[in-house]
């Protein structure tokens, strides 16, 4: 076959394979609707999104790719796909902390896809209030953030709220070295926040080693200082890249590749079914007597249930002096898990499950 | 049947339908390789964006949507699909007059998809430069947006530019009420620009006859000002609500809902193959003798081709006073079209064709 000919042959494929893709995607979203008319008949409610389920189709398409593209990619499909059946229903209302182009912006993307509605608010504070008031079904907040530093007001505000978590996001956060310099020779300064430039130590020194390292407040900052400034560079972030117009002289100059960003998704919902792969959230407390805490987590030693994730946090109540956020793995409805929590409660002052969810899958 | 059961039954189906999904997205992104590996085998170089395919496919599925999806959600899918599949081979890179969450960069994506790679500058000036100067193969420029104003600059860039128009992104813009305030009664100022307050006066007649309207030097500014001010509002878009946090007392308020921006993809090819939906930009000059301009539209009345727009602008150089941009319905290579040029460049001093492209289809 000429090469011609071959790229017709190719290109009649690529129709006929859309050609499926549209009758597929539209019989997927008639689906959603019956389900949702279904529902409705039967008075359950508003509720369609059903976070366990989405995780294990995203799950299922990642774990089944089979290439050529990026197990990513296609679940970033998926979740479009998805989030445009929902909307047909209902258009989810998410709150989040804005404004736009921030991270926490980024994160709803990511979980929601774009068919979402976008509620901004000014203060992680107001996405908690909007949420238990309804306003809007579910809100995003950041809970581990190494360079932004809001997570201990998460934390807070959970102690005073009667909100559950419904899920987890990841944000892989690459690091770039922004400039208005065209190559490294020019970069006699680095700005960026101070984890930041811990953060890319290694390439630093190995690359820009006699360049002056200057923190800042934050990435953001170093990025707007850099666009005005001959001679500098910025360490930041791909919305820094895009908001002031640098050059990226050398992208993910990271040291460790996995530097990864939490946010969680809050809701009213108290629990989520089990996806098959799940974690817990928990919210203990306990007098402040000597080994208190080491008393506190047997239960879960006990069990065999791994705890990801710690936090304490000095509690504003007189009664308790920490109080401790712990992530387990499993659901909260796993027989282990359920025994491990039943020992906790019974050693713990204060005792609650934040919520059980999916754990992240993108 | 129970509920129960329905719902599994619908489920298992919807489970099949992506099994379906996954094998047909990936066979189309093997499919996109093997035409790539084809194209460098046969030394045709880059050219692996086909700007007449993807708006024939995209007018395809917006013709053929079965439902119950909108067509333009369905497009939109499509494209991201159609952007998945090109980045594997090369991820294109788009200049465009930044920062991030300007109308500019909701044009790039709607056009482009989410796996584009932006590039956004500072000015019009250095869209154009970034893409002559080949370090991005495409830029994305305003040419008619009745709020920024910014069309006559980018008229006179391509006067001066060797560039090429290869395609047109539309975006629609809706006007929204943003405020603090959680109801119009509340409301006794409102902030906008003044094509803002125009374009929406007959809604504001109706339901804020007595609140006073304040033309301010944007619909940004107007929002700032709105977020800072009780008994205020603004008018302004979707950016901006998110920006600065505000509710939407009432969307989509302007008087013809009809109100879209446009904005041209600009680039070095010379010419785009006909899609079958295409339209042919033009520069061209005449001297300023009575009657001229008229005699320069002779042979398009002749040949029966229409004229969508036409744009006058004073011209720097010395031998003729305007410039006029047309914009011509029909390819360049289509016979009355052709005849229609042939017939131009001889009335006009200067003449030359900036681009055919496709007509926008999303």
């Amino acid at each position: 076959m000429s090469e011609q000919e071959q790229l017709r042959a190719i290109r009649e494929r690529i129709d006929a394979i859309d050609k499926d893709l549209m009758r597929l995607i539209s019989e997927r979203a008639s689906c959603a609707q019956t389900v949702a008319e279904i529902k409705r008949a039967a008075g359950s409610g508003e509720d369609f999104y059903r976070p366990e389920r989405e995780a294990q189709i995203l799950r299922q398409v990642k774990d089944t790719n089979p290439g050529p593209l990026e197990g990513e990619t296609l679940a970033r499909l998926f979740r479009e796909i998805m989030s445009a059946c929902l909307a047909l229903e209902s258009p989810l209302k998410v709150a989040f902390l804005g404004p736009e182009g921030t991270y926490t912006h980024a994160a709803v993307l990511k979980h929601f896809g774009q068919d979402v509605q976008l509620a901004p608010m000014a203060s992680l504070g107001e996405v908690f209030r909007e949420v238990e008031a309804a306003t809007c079904p579910y809100g995003v907040v950041p809970i581990e953030n190494s360079t932004e530093g809001v997570v201990n007001h998460t934390l807070d505000l959970f102690v005073q709220s009667p909100l559950h978590v419904c899920g987890e996001v990841l944000l892989r956060i690459h690091h770039h070295l922004l400039s208005r310099e065209e190559s490294l020779d020019g970069v006699q300064r680095v700005y960026a926040h101070q984890q930041a430039l811990a953060q890319c130590r290694r390439w630093l020194d190995a690359n820009l080693p006699h360049a002056e390292r200057i923190p800042l407040s934050s990435n953001a900052e170093a990025a707007k200082r850099a666009a005005q400034d001959t001679g500098a560079a910025a360490i930041a972030g791909d919305t820094a890249e895009s908001l002031y117009g640098l050059n990226a002289l050398k992208r993910n100059i990271e040291d460790h590749p996995d530097n990864t960003t939490r946010f969680l998704v809050i809701g009213r919902q108290e629990s989520i079914p089990p996806s098959g792969v799940d974690k817990t959230s928990v919210l203990v407390s306990t007098s402040n007597r000597p080994g208190a805490l080491h008393r506190l987590l047997t239960p879960l030693a006990h069990n065999g249930v791994s705890m990801s994730r710690i936090e304490s946090r000095p509690s504003r109540c007189v009664n308790w002096e920490y109080v401790y956020f712990l992530d387990i793995e499993g659901h909260s409805a796993d027989p282990k898990v359920k025994q491990a929590l039943a020992g906790l409660r019974q050693e713990a002052e204060l005792f609650r499950i934040l919520g059980a969810y999916p754990r992240a899958v993108l």
